[in-house]
């Protein structure tokens, strides 16, 4: 399908940079872009240009040169959007970015909404729903995982697997349908015993996928951390210097800007939010009101607790206290911090790392940035967030999970009619229902709201 | 001349987009680039790929694929550097971007200095000094009359011109030392009368360039506008509704950011800075403070006056401040306004107006927005800017202003040396003066220090 209005749009980052690059796609964009660009070469035209060529010319406005430029040209199907599109390169000044999207639109152009390019990429078959999300994620990942991920989706190997899901149910069903017909003589074309082997086999995969989305999320939206301990224990020294260790680090990369969100860290590769940390912060003894249920649910919230201890105090209260913090935490996910260790002797700390026998407590000192590297390993091992292989699939797209959720409560269905031997026609139902649910994830299945809610998300120009 | 390194950078905007611009160029563009690249056709690789094509791919990084790109090839002289180029372009994350950068610093490139890629385009002939800093001047353009300037320069206006008198004196200067030569046998190549209409000529022309400036500079950076007027008069809301319509218009265009110089104003293709307003807006009462000399000086450095009265004062009042203002500023250049117009009868405008019989006075209302359009226009009849045609060759360079002042001086003194019959090796060396000041613009003279100070202004990437 090649839509009819040509939409334009600037693709490269919003704002002044050397150069910007305009795309233009649509059914007219070969003979708008020849109204606006006169070549350099005498006869040349956007038109006529080959496919995958390049072209130097200038962006003419009332025969005046409003730039010199670079004019990328590709042919239906074979863009991004599966449209005829040329993609322009000009000087990055905003004027110019301005003039060129004006002269375009008063030549036929539209100005494209956002994700509107990747929404005709779905639209004309160039890639399914889950890597038209992909790409947003892609754009938006920050992380070497994140990236991962996206990277994966965007190439289809989600898809994939849905996709050979899909056609083997569409296989069966399309056998037990078939029994339907002649369902006056009762004949059995779908085996139960195979339906039943697939429909588990199904379950699983698809229980898989969902369950990976709380990896998943993990990865995508950060591992939530919560900071216990008490207000002098040094809490705020050391999240400090974790988030402005990172903010070192991303602000030697060229252009980098940080989010508002700023209490995540990205340490190898994963991210790590530390959840409601303004009232960790604020609160002036998070220890002592323990018994407050909401430090109970911030823990809960919690994949990681970084309990922080201050080393100078009393190993009787570090006693009582961790009494109350252990039964709440799963040991596999607790870091325990002893700060201001360099103000305490060796005896000290074996002293302290006798109470306690089944962790291996950390001894820092973060005002003074002794041992706190190692945090990160600590950090890391806690969160517990298994390596992401190259084609590993996992899901991170809340969308995704839910309907994951629902094609898994449909395949089981599918499972109990199978062991109360129900009829055909209820079961093809569930197995239509099953597929209907990874259809909408591929976008086989999907409604203007669904693709409404989609695109509306990402970035103009892509 | 080839350089050795080869360099990259991003060369779209910083920040996420939905694709980013990397460019790489120097002697192993291509093979760097072969080293990360893997095209979509088997077989094919950057070194084999034909000049000016696209070519569809993935960028590897250890065997993983980091993101699926299109690769442009540029080969030598015919690229933007005059080397051979590879522009990559990725999708718009700051991630990417961060890999594809890093893998081809650790396959042997460095990363690019401000400017480098235009100083190796200078250095490699493909443009002269000055319109390397057209480059500069044409991304920072705002308006249409600074990108028209900064267009023409970058396309070789102003050099051709400068080029064509460089020419000429060389011509000349080669019979006045042809004398030298010959200087026992006392004969004249060079004929003296024709060398004064020569150096008249060439006069005039350095002088109406450096006079030029005042209008380039007025267009580049701004015309000075003062606004006064007693604190009741209305400035303030004026000056607000001036700079909010233009945020507001600016903000229309997608990924705009304003400067940090939020008191100029850009109308009708004329950028207006509104000198010291923070000034004017906390003196209580500019008009009972004219004595005070921080105000005269003030208007001297406007070249546009605003003087805003509150057509609900005292009429004597009036008269008395005008006998202070007039006399202070030229009328060609004076915007009278009278503010809360809509407050006042015809016939009080009529005796508003009796009162300024050699000037418009304009009535509006700052506040209910009444025929605030009107004072867009009086405004820039009072810039009296000239309107600058496509191929009007204007200076809008501060160096280039201050080496054509040198120029100028240098033929006053082959002018004066001609008068008094001076020798020919005076003359010659007067000319050669003249010739190399020009040479300083073009680049034809230059030294480190000189390419380091412009460039190290240009933005990474570019």
């Amino acid at each position: 399908m090649i839509h009819e209005e040509t939409i334009c749009a600037v693709s490269s980052a919003p704002g002044v940079g050397g150069v910007a690059l305009i795309r233009v796609s649509g059914t007219d964009a070969f003979t708008i872009c020849d109204k606006i660009f006169r070549a350099i070469r005498e006869g040349k035209s956007v038109s006529t240009q080959k496919p995958y060529t390049l072209s130097y010319g200038s962006i003419m406005k009332n025969s005046e040169a409003i730039d010199d430029v670079l004019v990328a040209v590709f042919q239906n199907p074979n863009s991004f959007t599966g449209e005829d599109t040329v993609e322009i390169t000009c000087h990055g000044s905003l004027y110019i970015q301005q003039q060129i999207l004006q002269l375009l639109i008063e030549n036929g152009c539209r100005s494209a909404l956002p994700g509107e390019f990747t929404q005709r990429a779905f639209m004309n078959g160039k890639m399914d729903l889950s890597q038209a999300e992909a790409v947003a994620d892609l754009i938006a990942s920050t992380s070497a995982a994140t990236h991962r991920l996206a990277m994966n989706q965007m190439r289809g190997g989600f898809s994939t697997e849905l996709e050979k899901l899909r056609s083997r149910m569409l296989d069966f069903v399309s056998l037990v349908e078939l029994e339907l017909d002649f369902s006056e003589e009762d004949v059995e074309f779908a085996d139960r015993s195979q339906l039943r082997v697939l429909a588990n086999e199904i379950e699983g995969i698809i229980r898989n996928l969902a369950d990976s989305f709380s990896v998943g999320n993990a990865i995508k939206n950060g591992v939530p951390v919560a900071i216990i301990g008490e207000t002098n224990a040094g809490k705020s020294t050391l999240l400090n210097l974790l988030l402005n260790e990172e903010k070192a680090i991303v602000s030697d990369i060229h252009g980098t800007t940080r989010d508002v969100i700023e209490d995540t860290i990205n340490i190898g590769g994963v991210t790590f939010r530390f959840i409601d940390t303004a009232g960790i912060r604020e609160t002036t003894d998070v220890i002592e009101s323990l018994g407050i249920e909401r430090t109970f649910r911030k823990l809960e919230q919690a994949s990681v607790v970084l309990w922080m201890i201050d080393a100078t105090s009393d190993k009787k209260l570090i006693m009582a206290l961790s009494e109350k913090v252990l039964p709440m935490t799963d040991e596999k996910h607790l870091v325990v911090i002893f700060n201001k260790a360099d103000l305490i002797s060796e005896a000290d700390k074996l002293a302290l790392n006798a109470l306690f026998p089944t962790l291996t407590p950390l001894f820092i000192s973060a005002k003074n940035r002794v041992n706190t590297d190692t945090l990160h390993q600590k950090l890391i091992e806690a969160a517990q967030i298994p390596s992401v292989g190259q084609n590993d699939i996992i899901v991170t797209n809340l969308r995704h999970y839910e309907a994951l959720v629902k094609a898994l409560a449909a395949i089981e269905r599918v499972h109990g009619g199978l062991d109360t031997h129900i009829s055909g026609d209820f079961l093809s139902q569930d197995i239509r229902e099953c597929m209907h649910y990874l259809g909408e994830i591929t976008g086989h299945i999907s409604t203007d709201d669904i693709l409404g809610s989609i695109f509306s998300k990402f970035c103009i120009g892509k």
